[in-house]
């Protein structure tokens, strides 16, 4: 059975919008897309906030809550049927977000179990046939095939295969 | 740079030290050390007590003060600067713990980042050039040098290379 590593966040949780969301609800100022570059979708808030965005990224609650990507429930479903699934997030920088994480994956996820799950600080040590994730830092080293999942932060980077929703993984993985 | 990938329960940290100390002192019963075998030192206590022993294993703050391994400490901080070391622990199974592991290492091994950790559910998916772990089930999976770190669980299986203690660690690491 080949092995998918998949990352969490901005690929089947969205941090990002629902950061937007609660940002735009209690502040006047708009978020800017266009400062969001690759590394880090914080630079989209304004500069004056960005600490209190980091607070809220850092603090309780925020990733126990968050929106699961269009389609991931039902692609990773069938994909868990055919493949060895490894969710894997580089959530230890957040240590309140672990058993958050844990919790989330288990209740929107519900047919992954805990063995399935893997949080650290850095992926260079994490091995499989294929790796979805948003970010070239963690592609970057890994051995398998590179797939870049498309978020608003690498929408300029160039030279990755890219999936770009759910239903395009369903195409490259189900088909 | 080589990679070595460490184990913590039973390695680094000792929870049956810790268990034990306090069941013995809380209880006019002693644990039978003849009863651990391979899979879990949990076997050690008295039967009517072991849901008491997975209890408290899966409850808040059980792994936060855990004892260190002796040498442990030391030993390690000079192999942090000669080898890429990650600590690779199987505590997803225990999301009460995930924080607290986090808080441990970083209190009692202050040379390592958060960057080091990894919190997994299963191991097969860690790629290094060196294991070292007390559970054979870690090890199979591991294309590196697998090393079986020396625990009362452990004691009769045969066939692997062995470190009884940190101080042997150093020997083979260090020298």
């Amino acid at each position: 059975m080949e092995r998918i590593i998949i990352d969490m966040d901005e690929v089947i949780a969205d941090p990002m919008g629902a950061m937007v969301t609660w940002y735009e609800e209690n502040h006047p100022q708009k978020v800017n897309f266009d400062n969001i570059k690759e590394g880090s979708w914080v630079r989209g808030f304004p500069e004056q906030h960005r600490q209190l965005v980091l607070d809220k990224l850092h603090g309780p609650g925020f990733f126990r809550d968050l929106p699961v990507m269009e389609d991931a429930v039902d692609v990773l479903k069938e994909m868990n049927t055919r493949y060895e699934i490894f969710i894997v997030s580089a959530a230890v920088e957040f240590p309140n977000s672990l058993k958050e994480k844990h919790d989330w994956l288990l209740e929107y996820f519900p047919y992954f179990t805990w063995r399935q799950l893997v949080l650290c600080g850095d992926k260079r040590m994490i091995s499989g046939d294929y790796m979805i994730d948003d970010h070239l830092k963690n592609l970057v080293h890994f051995k398998g095939k590179q797939l870049l999942y498309t978020a608003f932060h690498n929408r300029e980077v160039e030279g990755y295969t890219r999936l770009n929703n759910w239903k395009e993984a369903a195409d490259l993985f189900l088909k």
